[in-house]
């Protein structure tokens, strides 16, 4: 199943690809509204939200506002340094754990809406990156076992300031500009992708021009590994999101440098999950 | 003001220090409850809610059951390497710019509650600090303006698992084991205290041994230079918190090293505001 989160003059609403005859929704007003994609991951209750949904109004995905697919994830996860050639061009050893920063959902933005340059830096780089969403809590979850605690798969921007994250030894604060994350937009479930979501292409673009390209089965730690180690200290909750890290390409890494400008439109695409499009402006005065 | 939040066979309670009389609070099916402090905080509505719980019953606080003082805070922004000594005594420089790492709620346990060392290591550190609670949302705030956001103060025992701590260049995983961050038990308003809560003598114990002894006048970027410089970048929201960072005494840096370790009880005062006391157990099987 296929999930877009969207809103209507300011009403959320939730909508389900259908077969043959694209998306169709309801709004939060609408009575046989299944409630939102966070309340059905946490009730890990797709099919019936299907249902519902398959009743409702079909919906332009052109036109229509977008929300991100979750809107209070829980824990948000990211994984830096793990894909190997990302390491080396960030100059950095290849951990033997996964390396977690922590991003707020209170700096995302949505599909189509505008990441934020900010006016105190012009080092605004992007990374592509594959979400699982936990749909199953858990702790010291072995590996066997760590693909049934993923509900399903989304897309991020990991928009990064690259001299606020680099200025200290941990990343935290270029990570979490507000309106530098972008995620979405569309939520696929686990069942309808290769279990782990490996094997998928993904690439992100700058002005239609292709900045990174890989598979998701040249990650380091893949989403069973991934989800396996981070539960040996902390329970994974359902709603949880693990951003899981970006391959290299990246604008920092390159000579000359690129970094996303007011004007551009950044795209990520993964292979079976969509493609997350942002325009970049600069911050308001 | 100075209140705690606690609990009543599952019901949740809050209750304020009156004068000369002790404690007394209202549970959430008591009326005229005012609700939790996180709605508190969020509507800046401190004296009205003191006023309700006035009405409420006396509260024995070494009988009760403690929470911690925010059920729900937005962002938990931690601040490593804050006071120059523990900087050194980490081997690490002091950044020029607060270095800040997440730590997500379902860690925490409250005033009271175990500190719960997990099986695999026995690094179990502890970190004494004050917190900052934001109380207004802003983004860019002047240093001059800073405090006007900062609704009040709490306590934090900031327990780390070194050994996952620092096997990554980020923190966050041995940051967030669960029942490792000790909240609590009094968040005291900012009136109530020195602007940015300056001059305040902390202390932690274990086993009532003194194992750190500091001043939050030696903090490197003081809470007014925290506000400013954290909302640079991202928007400070109120329910947001500031962990404030650790002076030098840390168990990692002794020598030998000291580790919390089950039966032990692990202390942290800050003058003017309280003392967090949590005994250590073992991780159950």
């Amino acid at each position: 199943m296929r999930f877009v989160s969207y809103e209507n003059a300011g009403i959320r609403g939730l909508a389900v690809a259908t077969e043959g005859d694209g998306y169709r929704g309801l709004l939060a007003s609408d009575s046989g509204f299944p409630g939102t994609l966070d309340e059905i991951v946490r009730r890990n209750d797709f099919a019936a939200a299907a249902q519902a949904l398959r009743s409702g109004a079909p919906l332009d995905l052109d036109a229509v506002t977008f929300r991100t697919p979750l809107a209070n994830p829980g824990k948000v996860l990211c994984v830096g340094l793990n894909y190997s050639d990302h390491a080396a061009e960030s100059a950095m050893e290849v951990p033997p754990f996964p390396t977690v920063f922590a991003r707020f959902p209170s700096g995302f933005v949505a599909h189509g809406a505008p990441l934020v340059r900010p006016r105190v830096s012009e080092m605004f780089d992007y990374e592509g990156e594959v979400v699982a969403v936990i749909g199953k809590s858990g702790r010291e979850i072995p590996e066997a076992e760590a693909l049934d605690h993923v509900c399903g798969y989304s897309i991020f921007n990991d928009g990064s300031i690259r001299d606020f994250q680099l200025q200290t030894p941990q990343w935290t604060v270029g990570k979490n500009f507000d309106g530098t994350g972008a995620f979405g937009p569309i939520f696929v479930t686990a069942d309808e992708l290769p279990p782990g979501a490996a094997g998928l292409r993904i690439e992100t673009r700058l002005n239609d021009q292709v900045l990174q390209r890989a598979n998701t089965d040249d990650l380091i730690f893949d989403i069973r590994k991934l989800v396996s180690l981070l539960s040996i200290g902390m329970t994974l909750e359902a709603g949880d999101i693990i951003v899981t890290g970006t391959p290299s390409g990246v604008g920092m890494a390159r000579s000359p440098k690129v970094f996303m400008k007011p004007g551009d439109v950044c795209e990520v695409s993964v292979e079976r999950i969509g493609t997350l499009r942002n325009p970049v402006v600069a911050q308001e005065a």
